[in-house]
Formats: C-alpha cells, structure tokens, sequence
C-alpha cells in the first residue's frame, strides 16, 4: 500500500492517527504539497478526480480516497482495537457522532479556513460572507460537543473512537482557522487535552 | 422502533427509500413538520440536540440521528442484499462514493436549496452569495459523476448499493433547488431514470 499524503492538513492526520491508533504502521507514504497545488495537478486527478487527500492505493492498484472509506477499510484488515465499535448499536452511535462533528463543528471550522483565510484566496474562490456565518454559528456546533462531554469521558461513551479523532482534529483546525475555544467549554478542554496528549496525536 | 419522519425532505427520503430497497416494513412513522419547525421544538431537540430528521427510536428508547447512521443500522440488522458492500474492498469504495456524492454534490445542491429559496428564509438565516457560489460549482460535482456512470451500470460498479440513493436523490433534490440538468449529462440521465424507476422511489 502507499499512502498520498498531506502533511499538517486535518483529513491527512485523521488517517495518520487513524493508523496509530490501530497500532499498524504507516505505508510508504507519497507527499503532496497543497499549497504548490500538487492536488490539483494532472497525475493526481487520475488517482482522485475529487482532488483531494489523503489517498491510499492498494495493492492492486486500487485508489481509495475519503478519509472514513480508508479508515473502514483499516478497520476491516485489523478489527481490533474497534475504533468504529464493537456490536451494531455501539456502531450506529459512533457513526452518529461523527457524522454530526463533520457536517457539523468540522464543516463550520473548514468553512470559516477555506473562505476566510488569507493564505487560501490562492486554493479557493473564496465567499467572506460563507466564512462569517459560520464564524456567527460556531458556538451551536461547541454547546452540542459540550454538553455530550458534560457526562461522557469520550464522544460515544467510556471508549475511544473514531468519533473522537474528528472531533478532536476540529478543534485543532481552529487554530489556523483564527478562532479561539471560549473558556466556558471546559468539558471539551478536559477532553481534548486528554486526546491531545495520546501518543498517537504527533502522528 | 419508531422513525421520526420529514416527509419529502431529501434525507427521510434517503432512508425510507433503504427500507424498502431492504425489503424490510416501515416502523411506525412520527411525523414531523418542517415547515412549521417541529424539528426545533423543545420535545423533539430532547430526542435529536442537532435538530435534524430523520431519527430512529431504538426499543430501548436509543435516539439514532443522522440518515447513514440509520441505514447502517438497518444493514447491521439485515445484512442482505448488502448495499454497503459485501467484502472490505466493496464497502470502502462504495462509503468513498457516498461521501463524495453527500460532500460535493448533494452539499452542493442541499446549499443551493437552503440559502437560495424564498421559502426557506424563515428556517436558515440565508446566504445569497454562498448559494450562487454553490450554483457556480454545480457542474464540476455533476462532471465527477458523469465520468463514474459513462463506465458503469451504477455508482459503483455492477450492484445497487446506497451510494446510488445518495447520488439519485442529489439529483431529485435539484428540482426544489431549482436547478436543471443539463442535457449533455447523457449518463446521470440514463441512471437516473432507472433507478427512479425502481419500486422503493416512491418509498
């Protein structure tokens, strides 16, 4: 397997972590610099005509992209620890969760980057207005992270997931994206700083 | 199970639609009315915090939100026919091209809908510009599956899976978005068509 990679962009480290946490090592991994635009070039539109990253190329030559379709697929090689949960209930409740971070807080903050960040008027048509809303709708996306950690140690519960990795990259994107965390959300510092200190979090 | 229902909305759809392509019967149906914004009731942000359709009440009282949360549940269920995939490799290309459709097209159009129809300035707080942006990019996603269908039977390959629903009910969602197809898109017209055909569209 060989691994297109994006360096310090958030869905390249979804996948990194993703990895580390499974304890399985990395592939061979093939950079691609997104600020020279390398994801838009020709050679890698074959690879992915979506033109995004990461992407991990099988064995046979099969290109799969989509950080969740990869990291499934390392699920299924090496079902433990089940980072996506272990019976079909457990399973629905992490899928829930990480869908509503990644349409919810990950889309906002990507928004508010994309649309709002000097340094990707180069990358993108920028909409300033698109990048305001969700700068005035982010708290909605915090409360309801908030309050889920209020009472859970983890996003789904007693058990680290995959669920936890999205939510935990979001806040991170913050940073680049020039929007702080309020004080107030102290359940999701306790929580993100526990997640920031696993060894996987340098990966 | 009870399933919180919107009606014609593209996403209670999407999951009706999986029902029947299950074979499996409705469960008892609570609907909701989004135009005149149950879904922000107090009752039902207790069932869903995200203030989205549809939900599937578990019998142990277990609130599932997010559409493919709950057709994975069902899978889990009644693993057949599998419209996740049978084997590792299928499932992750088939989650690559959901999550392609739902990220760009179904986005694309959903955005078009939300912030560009009059009648929808009473639920979202409209942003003209980012609709048109939308309508701008609509064709590049068209292109992505346009290029997909021109070689194969469906989304991904030669089965049915719910990568196809996303996809088709992307495309049903143009018409309240008030965006047409163009003519040239010769291979989303020929899929569509049949899979609006298929006894579970009128699900």
């Amino acid at each position: 397997m060989k691994l297109y990679d994006g360096g310090r962009a958030p869905n390249p480290r979804r996948v990194r972590i993703f990895f580390a946490e499974k304890g399985i090592d990395l592939p061979e991994l093939v950079p691609i610099d997104i600020t020279a635009k390398e994801h838009k070039s020709e050679a890698f539109t074959r690879l992915n005509p979506a033109q995004r990253l990461p992407v991990l190329v099988l064995d046979d030559g099969t290109a799969l992209a989509e950080t969740m379709a990869i990291c499934r697929y390392l699920e299924s090689l090496h079902p433990q620890p089940a980072l996506f949960g272990q019976d079909a209930k457990a399973q629905a409740l992490i899928e829930m969760w990480n869908r509503r971070v990644e349409l919810g807080l990950f889309a906002a903050v990507a928004a508010i980057f994309r649309h709002g960040h000097p340094s990707m008027a180069e990358l993108e048509d920028q909409v300033p207005e698109w990048a305001q809303a969700n700068r005035d709708s982010l708290d909605d996306h915090l409360w309801l992270l908030e309050l889920q950690l209020a009472s859970n140690p983890f996003l789904c519960g007693e058990t680290f997931s995959v669920a936890d990795i999205t939510a935990a990259i979001a806040i991170d994107f913050m940073k680049p994206a020039r929007v702080q965390l309020p004080e107030d959300f102290v359940h999701i510092r306790r929580w993100h700083g526990e997640i920031a200190a696993r060894p996987s979090w340098t990966a």
